[in-house]
């Protein structure tokens, strides 16, 4: 019986396997992508067992050659998957076995496939989590150079979608990428935990706690990826909105929109709308991974298989949002002249009551003065700064002409210079913050 | 430029789009499935725009031997996706261009693409629905016709998975066959509310309530799965306490077990196991649906674009499951025996406290009574039906020598002979019951 | 020992509960809420004992006359819970004993305490269900009257976000009535579910199935409210992005806006934000009941208890949010001019491709050629309206002079005569297919 | 108008607000648990001022002793909260100004609402984390001295519920007490994220990136306490299992038990399904959080309101629980003999296998040769160990007279003698390292 041949446990069966089952049961369909993570922790476990006399040198020889034309199988796209490769264990280790015959038996020596899985899948993470902060770098560096270059352009800064102050566009910029570079160095935290390789014990007896141990580490990245996914629905929430037609602050390239089919005129900022679309789809995978943990008894249970697909699922949808999100970041043409426009003296408010706080009244104090400015300028449909003296006085008599100053956007912005605020220099000490925090990084 | 030659926005773009864009925007990948059902709708939307005078019946019927061809090439697997087709309806289009030229642009007058999403979903949809009642209807029918053969098991009720009261094995299983039953209305009523086939429509304008309409139900169905898949999560856990070895009250088919790799004697419950994990899949799907379209603004965003995905897996995944649990429950065994040696007289207490009711004695008071009797029987570490006349006459005077009458598990579950109750009429009542209802499902 | 003393099953311990378990176990706290409920089950329960005979009639009055006082305490506020009145039941048990003695005992022959709570349940939903119903209806009402009061206001229909067609106001706010009303008519559903009482059975062997059943209700509850907040979260997106400066399409009553403690001019639309928030909430009780049900095995574990706060919380959740939603509809302003400044000639771009149709050309290439116009306007930096004859002609020798007739807001919503569509009838027929529908709910 | 009064948003709004939009605003009813931490954080926040010279050291003074006073009402709990008072600390800051008038407005010079809601969350999480991290390792503690009692008890460590292969009960304890400990150091990180206080920046423009900083921490809170209570469900799905009828492993104390209302012979693991539940409650608390914040735009938006409440009710949940967990495992009893009954010699066949690849067999083979043995032993309905010497070598031609020592179970759990294996010395060693792991931490 074909699909026999290769079970693990052929020993014992003597029913036959519904072929549903079969499918139901079989990770060979996406564990594939780890072909190399497994081919080398098999290299890695037989030198192992070699250096343990658990294996004769030339039987290592015999399979690390084998191994090595396995990997050049999968390179080229030859290999070929058979009926009863239910895994890619399975598979590697039944082609192993055509290839160098009796000693392919040695590699499991000591080893379970629990053993074998965690080692592959923690050789994979930690090729996934590279990859990752490699493309959150790159999407980080784009921003920060972005924010450099454009660190002059002010525009309105948002609090409940509503005008609340002037800021500098780099400000927003950067704020993005601070999210970002905490992402990062949660995601660097997971991969310290990831980097310590475990082998060489059983399912339960030896170390039972790696079970759980691995199940955190992939918890904590699908965690992970949702966070990050949710920083960047807020990015691209904040984008769309000041792409609109109303807000008109940005123009996405074309190379990140796409048409309607049926209006001509349209231009939808797709991509987007697909960024903030994911983090929903991966908080979605996270959650369910959850509940399948919930309520299992301990050690392995067959429920977790589940983690492979919503691993690799993580994945690749992080790494392509992220490089969407550089794309778009490094391609957006910003509208310099509405954004200013957007700027209006209510805008100052805050700055007005802080002009009476200088005088010495209590901000709560000033904070009700000043709005009570605000309502005399909507009640005579003017602007903030069009009040007259004698408006203005009627509010408080501390109000003098020196109140012409407040009325200065960059100098607005120029009165936050500690760290994180919104003066030129609190933005560039930022900007260098970054490319320092970037380069150490990158080497 | 090869890409851009057939997208439905053609005329404006001038910029390229990103190849990561591209990919991240293409839906071909999983929607190709839907080719039939892309087809389908199409062959009936250019009978109406026939109808209506929109096209000659010449241009109809090209199109139709068009789209029959294609039909054809997707059948037989010739059809061959090309750069550019970044959905199955893109591609169908495209191809049909390609067979008959010109007429080919006359079949989307007066339709938008949402409006053939919303068609082709709705065919898959109609055909999904079809296909999960008939697996579920098997099941049920696998599961009622074996509560019919083995009606006269006894073994415990647990309630807190403590052993409660005696009753049917049958009532076991018809227990989850009518929560099951229930699944398989609320799907008709999906169904229902899928049947009505909307064409003509564009995005806004025309009817916009229709986005909000099709979400619902697609949501419904996520939400259904959902459900469905934690009835059969409670059931597993029920089989998987039933064979362990300390139940031992059945043993899975070797079908639908797998060996350890590791330990040659294990048999583990693996289908069991991955009915239930399978709950959390699903949930993860549907609850991430639900945050990708929490705060979305009305009318159709790119967002959108994760139900499809959604929707194949979670149909799969049912669809998966559904068979492997007929399979698992059409070939376990039980173990009378062993089933019936788990009874023990404790669990009759309730019925020594109706023993009293009967004789006046207040229920509560009753209850209280019996208690005390159970206490007396764990006192001197003998069962209760071997409590002495005196150690009974200490607890209650009321206690006769007709309370030996108490002490038969059959008895106990003939008392049961309400709808729904554990008397062998009311479980065979109820097997006939589910075979009308199947009767009538399956015609 | 005072807590031990109405312990239901007060027979057989012998240890002390630990105070943190006990408070950990009970349900008094939030379950008293359905005190009335439970009177009213156990004044039916009692009634029914009286006609099978298991209670006198004179033991009935007294539990009537008991219950009756209980109930006075509670409307009174002069209920006093004591230490072990772990839930609601036990709570109004213990004080009918108190009242009048022994018959108080004999109100719950041949029911469990879940019986008991699943009737008070049922009661419960029931009356939460009318509540949620009419704060819906009334919602509903106040959006059609304000649409039939403001159909002749025109502003730009969204998709993406982005500028498409020109729609009725009306329309906006009736395709979110639609919405609601089929909120409404779902709810109607499970209402209809909940309306047969059980009772008399026992905790397994009985009706083990009711369990389930009255499950699904919740479940189905938990999920309606979640679906339900979801579309008015959308609402509020939409609502929030009309009322931003940008937009200014409308303007919201201070009596839904609130101002920050930092910033005098602003105005934030916090009702809103509130509203677009609970969708989380609610969803989040809804995934964590889900997520206590999986795996569990069947009939009665003390985890169901989750169910009863999740119900609460999120019945309050949705009636305070239906509530206030009514407020913002029916006092915000809209600003007719703004609305209506918002139209733009490019958003009549399909029109123009419908006018080739007209005119015999395929309609993806009339897409083709309105978009190549939608082009030539853009790089001329004019609208599209200005295109002379001559740039016309270029795009296609089609276009005529009566082009002309494309360019107005007013016919091209007309256009749209379909049920559902943005003509004036049509948005009136909505308007009175809408009043039908709620004379006939609140009758 | 009473409730306006203390508006702090006073000066600008005419309108009234909607007394049900002022309840679903307000947020009093929960964070005035959060009275001491507010009281703190401002007396720190006035010494700052004094030290910038912003307030007198007399002002100061009244201050901090106006703010003692109101601490001193909190604690007897003769506050009284008024309308208006929409949170705590506008209730604060309203009583303050009652006891020592004007001055009360100096404290928020500078200091925005979100500050001061930051400054006081922290140093509330701070107190929490403190106070779930010590019911931790009370609970790790008596964990681990249980297991050091109890280290010679030998029973069935499971895979797949299916019995495996003997461990140690201790080993199994220990093995949820290194997923506790883990537990603990993840809640240190936060801790120490936490520990910095930030003060003295408004809304956007001094640090807009406190927001997501301080969000990034509740998110991670929350997440911790799913986590934490997923381990912990797992922990009461093992109890549980254990303390079966069928298992038998163990008896919980009455003090955590409940019995049943109607079956007088039930004790119900009340305690443990408790645990067990309230991971989903935490984790939908989790969800719901995230939910409401995808899609957000940045800054601060009136969703984020949510947080308070999933923080607290997560705190709750999960001290209660870690309490209740701590008193399940102090009082359990084991059962020791029905423990070591349950072992049985296929436990043993992974050992036989190893007896034959120390013989040379590589282990492939030996596992299908031990399964070989398994199946004889079966089919002859014997156990493993009762197979003669022919049967043995009809397996295998190596099995020689020495495989009688593979048949101890002692011997068995022995010979894993690396870290976190099942020899004495490895569990003892592990006893020794969580109890100096515990010392560092309680100092």
């Amino acid at each position: 019986f074909a699909s026999k041949g290769n079970k693990l446990w052929g020993g014992r069966f003597v029913g036959d396997t519904d072929p549903i089952m079969e499918k139901f049961n079989a990770s060979i369909g996406y564990d594939q992508r780890m072909w190399d993570a497994d081919i080398r922790g098999s290299k890695a476990y037989v030198k192992a067992l070699e250096k343990a006399q658990l294996v004769s040198s030339e039987e290592m020889e015999q399979i690390l050659r084998g191994m090595d034309q396995i990997s050049e199988e999968w390179s080229k796209g030859s290999f070929v998957i058979k009926p009863g490769d239910e895994d890619i264990h399975t598979a590697n280790e039944r082609r192993l076995k055509e290839l160098i015959g009796a000693p392919a038996g040695k590699l499991h020596t000591g080893r379970s496939r629990n053993d074998q899985v965690v080692t592959d899948m923690r050789l994979w993470m930690r090729d996934a989590i590279t990859t990752l902060t490699e493309h959150s770098l790159q999407l980080i560096s784009t921003m920060v150079e972005r924010a450099s270059v454009e660190i002059d352009v002010l525009f309105p800064g948002y609090t409940h979608m509503q005008r609340a102050q002037p800021i500098r566009w780099s400000h927003w910029i950067l704020s993005h990428s601070v999210a970002l570079r905490r992402d990062v160095d949660r995601l660097q935290e997971i991969k310290k935990r990831v980097n310590v390789l475990p082998l060489g014990s059983g399912a339960i007896a030896g170390t039972p706690l790696n079970i759980d141990r691995e199940l955190l580490r992939k918890v904590e990245f699908l965690f992970w990826a949702s966070l990050c996914l949710t920083h960047l629905s807020k990015m691209a929430e904040d984008l769309m909105l000041y792409s609109t037609k109303e807000f008109s602050f940005l123009t996405l390239s074309d190379a990140y929109s796409t048409g309607s089919s049926l209006m001509p005129q349209k231009k939808n900022a797709d991509s987007l709308e697909l960024i903030r679309s994911k983090a929903g789809r991966v908080f979605g995978r996270c959650a369910g991974f959850m509940m399948t943990l919930k309520g299992l008894p301990s050690t392995y249970n067959k429920d977790l298989q589940e983690d492979k697909e919503a691993m690799f699922e993580c994945f690749d949808t992080v790494q392509a949002v992220l490089q969407v999100t550089t794309g778009v970041m490094s391609t957006l043409k910003i509208n310099q002249n509405v954004m200013e426009a957007a700027l209006s003296p209510d805008m100052l408010a805050t700055d007005l009551a802080y002009y009476l706080v200088r005088k010495g009244v209590p901000f709560r104090e000033a904070h009700g003065l000043s709005g009570k400015a605000v309502f005399t300028a909507e009640s005579k449909n003017i602007s903030l700064n069009q009040l007259t003296a004698e408006d203005l006085s009627n509010v408080s008599p501390l109000f003098g002409s020196d109140v012409s100053s407040v009325w200065d956007y960059s100098s607005s912005v120029e009165q936050y210079s500690a760290p994180g605020g919104t003066a030129k220099t609190s933005v560039a000490a930022q900007v260098e913050h970054l490319r320092d925090w970037l380069r150490k990084r990158s080497q």
